[in-house]
């Protein structure tokens, strides 16, 4: 069969699935994804020689050490994703949740509900373990899945795939509620993205660039996430202390994330007691620092920041700081260079951790915390299966209640329109 | 200027008015849309006047006796403009609601506060009454617009929009927050939609072929609304007399709207007693029937229903009639013929009832209630926008809560991730 042709069947039968899904019962669902878990791990021997196929691969193609350490499957890898899909099969179900009633004057009893998606895409790069995160998330929301790999994982997530769906056979579930694309060809991909008719959501996880060509191909909505510009401002205010570790954790905890800090904003009265120290600490951590003219005065020695850093999301030990005269430069600043998704302020001044809360629209906003807590875990969603930092649908990270949508439910008793 | 730079310059003032609008106190937008309702009040003859040249100018081209009538400003449809901006100025601000809130274990409080979606483009076909309704509610929910209506009605619209951007000025808001677009090449529209990086959402109102031609060239997302092909299934336990009253309400109070009955299937074991009583009324109210095989059995007189009957949008006193061996043909033929819209059951049987209101996906789900109430006033969310028959982000309804999206806040005390 051609491509194409492949395609519609995957996601034919997904929508076939996605009708039984959305009417499983919590504690089906619950189940196999409990059996998931324990046959991951019982077969962990057999994934992990698959997985050697596709290191030998990489090896011959020169992928990237750092690359190859995120494809390798080992017993600690194996170990958490099973842990992960017990974990997710604990959650609570989404679906069928009321989530407001009210009565109208003509008494009809008016509520939403939530119901699953649908028919969920998922294309990623190199991580075979987002294979099993993003499965077991989409099925406990009652969403079928088409994943779509990197071909560098490709043996690792066919074999992923079939411990998957033995389990589903097993509970009796169709076999579309889970599938892998097999085929490696961009073109697979092209042809997913045309499919509005059988796929409801799409969902990019991986560079830039790999969100950029979905986003321009899709005729299906997606929720995206093109880059964490993420900023920190130390108001004048700030306890001095708390300003130091919350710059250090939030640049220096995990610095190839996208909610680690890009840049800090310092205010102009507290700049000198507060860079010099923190300089000093940054050091000792192996940041490299580039600052504003301003900030070159304090800080002699750091490099001076150009136009493009304000916009650079280093992913690495690398920090701009901007001196600002005050609140609302630094809130004008994260308006023209951020890119919407966590910015924190520290400080002491009451009305304005309130006036930065409100006026900064950003997907996560925090007072006094590290911007690494804008994660659905550490926010308390349970679990996470991307961050938005779009608005429409979802904006920050995205929990399971995001892969769902709610209709509206009514009953009456005989109600006419007049 | 040509057309694409005239449409970029509307765009970045939407951009710049969108965070002032953010901003904006809830008193500032109440007093601007009651300032709205009294100057369209007082300004009517200019009005009408205006409108006068579209009506000349609709004649010449021969445009149809009823879109000439959607077209026509007349007093009784001014007072009703007024009076809708007076409503949306006084429903409840919908910005800065903290929708949940929660403590996480190290104390960090993490809450969902609504904030506007940012700028909303509107593109509508002949009435001029949308370039108000639509205004206001973006407004209220504090987002900035920008408004193509359809070159039938320019001069209305633009009238129209001159009174309320005089308004913007006396409240002292940027009049970036109420646009329309002059143009009326059709290229405007296309610009329009590529402008990814200053419009965060497009509501296309009109007919399919308008909608999927928005669609089709967007960037943007967009919330659409194809068709509604909606359903009243008759159970065998339905009370007969309301069965009657809540079908000819679906189908005939006002045929002409998505959310109007197209099909009605009957449960085989009430069709003998249900049909004959119900045709003649059908039949008293001049609605042309189409049946089925099984129908045509009972009612000889009707016309055989084809296959495209079942997925068709009438939005007329025209009817296609099934009869189904159960509930679950029902909402079998629901799923592969429906659109995703309104459906009812009729029963007294409350297991059905239930079952029924789980099963069926589609954005409004009725029991024992006329298909018209799925309709933003008349579910209580004080207005409506549009309906949206696609899952991502609305479906079904659309009020003042659906322009806006939700951003985290977390107040903390200066924690750190390990």
């Amino acid at each position: 069969m051609d491509v194409r042709g492949e395609i519609i069947e995957i996601a034919q039968k997904a929508k076939k699935a996605a009708t039984v899904l959305s009417r499983l019962s919590s504690a089906a669902k619950e189940r196999v994804l409990l059996n998931m878990a324990d046959e991951i791990q019982r077969q962990g021997a057999a994934l992990i020689r698959e997985n050697g196929k596709d290191l030998e691969y990489a090896r011959t193609i020169g992928l990237s050490e750092a690359m190859q350490d995120r494809l390798t499957l080992k017993d600690t890898v194996i170990s958490s994703m099973a842990a992960g899909l017990r974990e997710v099969a604990m959650l609570p179900d989404p679906v069928g949740k009321v989530t407001s009633m009210w009565r109208r004057p003509n008494n009809l009893l008016v509520g939403k509900m939530r119901i699953p998606l649908g028919v969920i895409g998922i294309i990623y790069e190199s991580r075979p373990n987002v294979t099993v995160d993003a499965a077991a998330l989409c099925l406990k929301s009652g969403n079928a899945v088409i994943l779509r790999g990197g071909s560098e994982a490709i043996h690792s997530n066919l074999a992923i795939a079939g411990i998957l769906q033995d389990c589903l056979k097993k509970e009796g579930i169709h076999e579309g509620a889970v599938q892998v694309i097999a085929r490696t060809e961009r073109e697979a991909v092209y042809e997913m993205l045309q499919l509005e008719e059988y796929i409801d959501l799409i969902i990019p996880r991986g560079g830039e660039d790999l969100i950029r060509a979905v986003v321009s191909q899709s005729k299906i909505p997606v929720i995206k996430h093109y880059k964490g510009v993420c900023h920190v401002y130390v108001d004048e205010s700030a306890d001095l202390e708390m300003a130091f570790n919350i710059c250090m954790n939030a640049k220096a905890q995990r610095p190839a994330v996208c909610n680690a800090m890009e840049t800090l904003l310092v205010h102009r009265n507290i700049a000198p007691s507060f860079l010099p120290e923190m300089a000093k600490r940054y050091q000792e951590a192996g940041v490299t620092l580039k600052g504003c003219a301003r900030t070159k005065e304090i800080l002699p020695m750091v490099e001076e920041a150009a136009e493009k850093d304000w916009s650079a999301e280093y992913l690495d030990l690398v920090l701009a700081i901007r001196i600002v005269d005050d609140m609302d430069q630094a809130i004008d600043h994260i308006g023209q260079y951020g890119s919407l998704h966590t910015e924190s302020i520290v400080t002491q001044d009451y009305a304005r951790s309130q006036r930065f809360l409100h006026e900064v629209n950003s997907s996560t906003v925090l007072i006094n915390a590290s911007t690494r807590f804008s994660d659905g875990f550490e926010l308390g969603l349970g679990a996470e299966i991307g961050i938005s930092t779009t608005k429409l649908h979802a904006f920050g990270p995205m929990g399971l209640e995001e892969l769902t949508t709610t209709k509206f439910i009514i009953y009456g008793n005989g109600q006419l329109r007049s």
